[in-house]
């Protein structure tokens, strides 16, 4: 038996770690197989090691091109050492952001390209794709204005601080990856109540696999 | 005015180290430009430390693809840092291993396929190729026993140690990027003394860029 994959993404201010947070008990009480949560670097030493350097505020000289083969290297580590093994041994993953970050982020908030960087991802997961992603929409004033209310300034990392026509680009991006992949992306309004992001995130797992519940 | 950008490539044990350290002297008193001796990471504290993860050997649960793109990673610091900002002040930069190392050692030695490494590199350099690539040659059995003559057990890491049938991978990959890329690659045969070996790169480097001289 195979495992499920699915992958949480959106952009700063979506609301991700709260969803995550709360969605993890609801389905670790209903499902009927393992739950896996996971986010990159996932407690992978390798991984570890590789995010330090991305997020260290001090590598002010690191070019977007090295960021996004760091992303890339910490992301494969992971997949091979975490998620490869939880799908084998037939569990469900629930992972905080995967490839679609990076052609978000790198590909258009950094504007190296969306399909530069999916061809270094691809050599990355070589195929390995979410069964489904729930993407949680939220406008980039929304997002951020939450970002800054949450967080203290000290723990703003080097994504955290860039402009908001940065974080426009990333959610336009996001879009744009949500249209085109319909089939495995389900688009969450999330603005709403976090207990209605909530109910819809549950919903769309159970509709699309309703033998595990 | 560009400046020259040459590579120096080889198996290990085709004696790069010693040919690049009395090639440099040679160079800088014939040459009329200025001369950049580097190596990757060369100096560039993000890919310092992206190479201190690569080569720890306590890091035995590295992938394979993990590792060529936290190569294409250092190589791509290294480029903008060092070698882009080097090539446009018009001097002469002579670089132990480039490109045609991680297509040998990652793509042909580890397996990966050269192409998908090729890609990953493209990525890295967005074309930044070298001039012109000395390119030392040495069958696996000489160049094994010259490593293990000259280096001690705690100098060998996590390369060095891989079997002779690797280092064979390693060495037909290298002749077949000589045979497909002659009008950039130099084949020199390392199993020449060393004096003959430098005779011949700096007779290679005169030939190609005269203007210089």
């Amino acid at each position: 038996m195979n495992g499920i994959f699915i992958t949480i993404e959106g952009p700063d201010g979506a609301g991700k770690t709260s969803v995550i947070k709360e969605l993890g008990p609801l389905l670790e009480r209903e499902l009927r197989i393992p739950l896996v949560l996971t986010r990159e670097p996932g407690g992978i030493p390798i991984a570890e090691k590789i995010r330090q350097i991305i997020l260290d505020p001090k590598n002010t000289e690191m070019d977007e091109r090295t960021e996004a083969l760091l992303y890339a290297a910490a992301r494969r580590q992971h997949l091979v050492q975490k998620i490869i093994p939880a799908i084998e041994s037939g569990k469900l993953i629930l992972c905080d952001r995967f490839v679609d970050s990076s052609l978000a982020y790198q590909g258009a908030g950094r504007k190296i390209g969306m399909d530069a960087v999916a061809s270094i991802n691809q050599f990355a997961i070589e195929g390995v794709e979410p069964n489904l992603t729930l993407y949680l929409d939220v406008d980039s004033d929304t997002g951020l204005s939450r970002i800054k209310q949450g967080r203290s300034a000290q723990d703003l990392d080097r994504l955290d601080t860039e402009s908001p026509v940065f974080h426009q680009r990333v959610r336009h991006a996001y879009l744009k990856i949500a249209e085109e992949n319909q089939e495995r992306i389900v688009m969450i309004d999330a603005r709403e109540s976090l207990e209605t992001v909530i109910a819809y995130c549950l919903a769309a797992i159970k509709e699309h696999f309703p033998q595990v519940f």
